[in-house]
Parts: C-alpha cells; structure tokens; sequence
C-alpha cells in the first residue's frame, strides 16, 4: 500500500483542477419490475457523455463484503483508510450536527434517561421524546456552570444531545458512564489514563448538576454519556496532497467531514443546482473540489426508488454547469451504495467514472452498474481513488528512479 | 484488511442460511483439442441456471500465481489467510486419515526408513513398501509404551505413517529427527525450547524403541519423524460469523480441515447425491454448510479430464436438491485450480457464483472459466468469499456511523 507519507513526496503542486463529486449511496439494486437499477433508470446524458469519454470501474470504501457507515465511506473516498482512521462517536455526533469542534473539546454523545427512585435506569431512552423536548432540555443543561471549563449541550434528535467540554488539558480517555442495560445505576465516569483524571471530575460534575436539574423532569430524569472523543489529528488532505481544497455540502455532517481532514468549506444553497454554481463561482480560488449530493442516500434509504432517480437525473443536469470551466479531471463516485429495495446502506460496490485527458479511456459508454463491470477501473479500493485523480491531473512525480 | 476481530462484531444471527459448495479443483485448462476447460465442456444447465441468476468472478486462495495445497485452499475460503493461519504437518497428516486431533496431542508427520550397520540412513523412504506392510509396521510400534503419555501410531500411504503422542504438558516446540538427507545418522530431537523437554524425551525414547522392535525389519529398519505441530488455536468459524456450521464432506482430511476451523461434521453417504441429500435433510438445524465435492480434483491430478467433467456434471445434478430447500445464499467455488493437462493442482484463479437476493447480478449466464471473466465479482482473494456469503444473507451490520 502506498501510505500518506509517499505521497506528500510525490504530489506537487500545478494548475491543474479536479472536482470530486460524492453522490451519497449512488450505487443500487434492479427494481424487481424492470431489472434496472436506480442509475440505470435515471436518464443521465452528461454523466454518460463522462463515462463514454473516460474510464469506469467499481470502488469498495471499506472492503467487499462490509457496508460502510457514511463517515467511513467519506474517508476511505478522500484517501484515509477508514479501517485506520477512525473518528470517535462523540465528535461523529458533534460534526453531524454543525458543531465546529476545536483542538481542546472533549465530545460526548449523550441520551436523556429515565432512573427510577433507587436510581436505577428503567428506559435508557427515556420513552424517545420529542426533538423538540429534548433541544428544551439541552437549554437547561447549558446553564450549568463548571470552573475551568466552557460548556455546549446541543439537541440532536428525539432523546439523544451531544455535550461538548471545551477548556485547558482535557483528555477524552474516560470511560462511559452509559451502562448500556437497564436496572443498573448510571456509571461514575472514570479516567483509563492518569491525564485524564480532570476531565473525569469536570464530568461527573456535569453529570451531578444535570441530575440535579433534571429532578422533576420525569421519564427525562437522568443522563448518560458515552463515546468520549476528540477532535482526530488527520494529517490535512491539503497537506498530503498539495491542494488548496474546497468543499460544498449541504448537510452538517458532510461539511463537518471534510472540515475534519482540512477542506474549507464554502456556502452554498439547498439545490443540487445551487451547489454546482458555488463550485463554478468559486472556480478559481481551489484547484480540488469535493461537491456532497445528499438526496440520492435519503431516497435509498427511505426505499423511494423514483425518488433517487430523480436525485440522479437533477445531478445529471447540474453536472452541464462544468461544460464551461472544463475541470482537468471529475470523478464521480459515492460513499456506499444504498438501493432502494434495501432501504439502507449496502456492501455492492460503487460505481465510479473518472474523466480526464489522459485517462486511457474504456469502451463503456453509460455510467450504470451493468457497464461499470466492464469499465477499464477494474474493482479497486476507494482509498486509490485520490491517486488516480492526482495522477490524471498531472500532480504526482515519478516515483523511484 | 478486515481482520477477523472486526467480522465478529459486525456478524449478527438472522434465520437465513448459506450454502457453500467447494468442488475441490474446480478449474480448468482448455482441452488440447476442444479448446473448452473441463467446467465448459461439462453440460451444467442448474450451475448456469445460478450463474444468470446470479455474479460470479474469479477467485485466488492464496495469491496470483501461487499453487494452494488442499488445506491451505480450504482455508483460504473458510476466511482464514491461508498465509498467517499455518496447520503443522503432523497435525495435517493426522487429520488426512480421520484421526481427531485434540488440544493436548503432539502429532508428527513419519516415514519408514532404511539404516545400515553403521546407523547411517540409506534410503529415507525404505524403497516405498506397500500400504499394508506400513499398518503392519505401525500394529507393532503401536505396542510401545511409554510412562505419562499415550501413543497412537497409525499408517498414511506406502512408507508414510503418524504418530500421535497424548498426554499433559507436551509441547511440538522439538526439531525433527529426519536428517532430510542419506549418509548421515537420524537425529536425536532436540527441544527448541525448555518447555518442550518432556516431549523431546518421550520422542526419542519412541524413536529408540521402535529402532529396537525394527532391527530385524530390514528395510524398514528404522523411523524419521518430522512436523512435530499441536492442533492450531484458530478462532472458530462460528463464533467469527455468529454461525452454526455443519460440514458435510467424503474424504477425512475435508471432515478434519472443517473441524479444525468448528465445523460440526455430518455423517453423509460416499456419492454426491448422498452429499446433497444429507444436507437437506440436516437443513433445518444449521445455518451455515460447507459442502465438499472430492472427486474433480482427483481426476484432475490423474490427468482424466472426461472424468472431471462427469464429476461436475453429477454435482449440477445433484445441485437440484437445492431448488425445493431455496438456501438464502448459494456460493459455489474450488479450493484451488486443478487442470487435467496439467495433472496437479494449479494457480489459476478458480471461477465462483454467488447467488443471492440481493447480489447485483451481472450479464454472465454460464458458469464457467470464459464467462467468469465478464463476471460483477470480479477477481478476488478467496478469504473475502466468507464476507461476501454474510453480507448477502444480510448478516452483517454497518461498519462505523
């Protein structure tokens, strides 16, 4: 395996653009009417235009066989082997939702729960309250005081919130205090290593106080907190790569990804559209791209067949907005494949089409699943696919003598 | 790579079940005169039946290029690398015959040899005695005893026999005592480490009696032991996969490979259609069946390539008792390649279908060499084939968020 460290020897810098656009779960399954998959459904000219011109093949972000969460998918595509990398639960949960978490915060994912008068918990869910409820509740916690450290406590969805502390030589090697099981107390927090033993006291403080406040609040009468991580020290795709790089998302989660490994993130409107003219607007400032369409994984996994063809087919049509700015290389791939008949995440490999002058382009001549097979890619990992697009931009030395 | 750690957090039970049928040398080369491989010219209308229902591909056991020995193979499509997961050769020649090895056995691989007056080895295989001479030899040195261990003595082929030593505290850490070479005297064994003292003693008080009971035995006058191994520490595959495996399988060294791995073993007639048979009517109580097809690698390595054919012409007639039982996933494949030309096993990749529900089929309606090719499983590592059987019987649960 070439590691990250060969390449930030091999990579240098050029004019040279290249424009990564993630479709979220674009790969499928055939509707069990027509035999088609999603992609083959959609109609799609440019991206067919793409194929034909350049090479096509299937990636695997994790390994075959393995379904791919969607921050795993989105690492292994950037070039981080998802099975090295690896980003903890809280701050998963914290960038999932916006949260611009800094080098000193600690971030815990967390659940509103119910105890009983021993102090027992009897539902760790707390009965699953309303979003609403819980963003109530996260506004209380927020008012605890705690010395020498800042405090976030932000809603999620339904009974789960994310706390973020954030101060001086706080270390996230504690453990949870969630028991994971019923009729059991909550747990103290306790330090795995002796340099975490502050950040401990500050939680149990917080958790204290929150018991406290909670009192009354019945069946949302207790916390637990779990999954206590930092911000991951990713070396910057930049860096690596040589790239002054942008992204363009709409969904928290995907912005705060690529935040994660050093993208600078651009804003951008609702629309698919939108996106592509936040990419051509920005044009000249970057040289890599990294454009997120959510709709198609939602569809897919909302099992909305027609849906995610759509999602496709107004890609396909945004996709007309490059014809002008002609990037030096465009790749199109996803994180995962989500057919709709699964309704959810699946293992299949992705399909994948990269677009350059020099790319040594196959026969196929439709971006699908059924002529990706016979794509000049092969089968390869997601983790190759900056190589190949740094390589086709003309960005990667010799390597050896 | 997914480590087996990693797959058995992921693995979960489900009521599905999965069929794996490994025609031992399954691969092909072209008939000199037909150009057709045994599995072309073979007529297989249930095998292409699945084929067009399903995605078939290429698989390598071991690596490209490299000729897999029976258990390495097996192995290698049970999930194991066949390159960090080693079975000593004692173990091995152990389990060839049926002998069921267990944790506190120390089995070593054994040959009749010749020595002259002067103790020197003059023929390491004691000019190839037949069979029956070997068991004969072996119901004699089966009589030794020895204080605080068992002995098991038992013959393999011509010169070749086992011994097995039982007892508490023995250790294979001990180098052999075949000089691999004439002209020189056998070894005494030396224990490697101090923890494998006893054993080294208990071996050459053997070694010196079995000399003692063959002094007028000429040419079979003396033994050579080599491969001293313990049963390996492998994790069993039902606990990786959260399965409940059975093998059913004709030969004892296919019974002792799936035991070895925590296959249970069912008792099954001697043909094919007794195999299939058994499995259906086992198929109530597993979830999980590994089933061996012997007799394609045995033409192959005889060099009979019409009998290679009919042999997998009776598995795919055979495979019709699979239509009325419907397993949620079919994946046939070979351990290895094993061409009648070349009268022995091979590296060529070995072609393999899945077949499931959900499995993405591809354009290839036949099962064979040439048709593989175009297939959507593309060329893969044999260790990934387990995977793939789980992700399709949706017994795997997402990596990461």
């Amino acid at each position: 395996m070439v590691n990250l460290e060969l390449i930030k020897e091999l990579a240098r810098t050029s004019p040279t653009k290249i424009v990564l656009i993630i479709i979220d779960g674009l790969g499928g399954l055939p509707h069990l009417e027509t035999g088609k998959t999603e992609l083959e459904t959609a109609n799609t000219p440019n991206l067919d235009r793409l194929a034909a011109k350049g090479i096509c093949g299937f990636v695997d972000t994790v390994s075959p066989g393995i379904t791919p969460g969607s921050a795993s998918g989105h690492l292994a595509v950037f070039g981080y082997d998802p099975l090295s990398f690896n980003i903890g639960r809280g701050v998963l949960e914290a960038v999932g939702i916006g949260f611009d978490i800094q080098q000193e915060d600690v971030a815990a994912r967390s659940n509103f729960c119910t105890i009983n008068k021993a102090g027992l918990v009897t539902d760790r869910r707390a009965g699953r309250i309303s979003t609403g409820k819980c963003a109530e509740l996260c506004d209380l916690l927020g008012k605890i005081v705690i010395e020498g450290v800042r405090l976030f406590v932000c809603p999620v969805k339904e009974h789960r919130f994310v706390v973020v502390f954030r101060g001086e030589g706080l270390d996230a090697a504690v453990a949870d205090s969630d028991p994971q099981q019923i009729g059991v107390v909550p747990r103290d927090v306790n330090a795995l290593h002796a340099t975490a033993q502050k950040t401990a006291n500050i939680t149990n403080q917080f958790i204290a106080q929150a018991r406290t406040i909670l009192a009354k609040q019945y069946p949302t009468n207790m916390v637990l907190l779990r999954g206590f991580s930092q911000k991951p020290q990713f070396p910057a795709i930049g860096e690596i790569y040589k790239l002054k790089p942008a992204a363009i998302a709409v969904y928290p989660m995907y912005r705060g990804l690529a935040r994660l490994v050093g993208m600078e993130i651009l804003e951008t409107g609702a629309t698919i559209e939108e996106e592509f003219v936040t990419l051509k607007q920005n044009y000249d400032n970057y040289d890599f791209f990294f454009l997120h369409i959510k709709g198609a994984d939602s569809a897919g996994e909302d099992g909305d067949f027609d849906k995610k063809v759509v999602v496709i087919e107004e890609t396909d049509k945004a996709l007309s907005c490059l014809a002008n700015i002609e990037p030096d290389v465009i790749v199109v791939t996803g994180d995962h494949s989500s057919p709709a008949v699964l309704k959810g995440h699946s293992w299949h490999p992705v399909p994948t089409l990269l677009y350059s002058k020099w790319c040594r382009p196959d026969k196929v001549n439709e971006f699908s699943e059924s002529a990706c097979i016979y794509g000049g890619l092969g089968r390869f990992p997601a983790t190759q696919i900056m190589l190949l697009a740094m390589a086709n931009a003309l960005k990667l030395t010799k390597f050896g003598a």
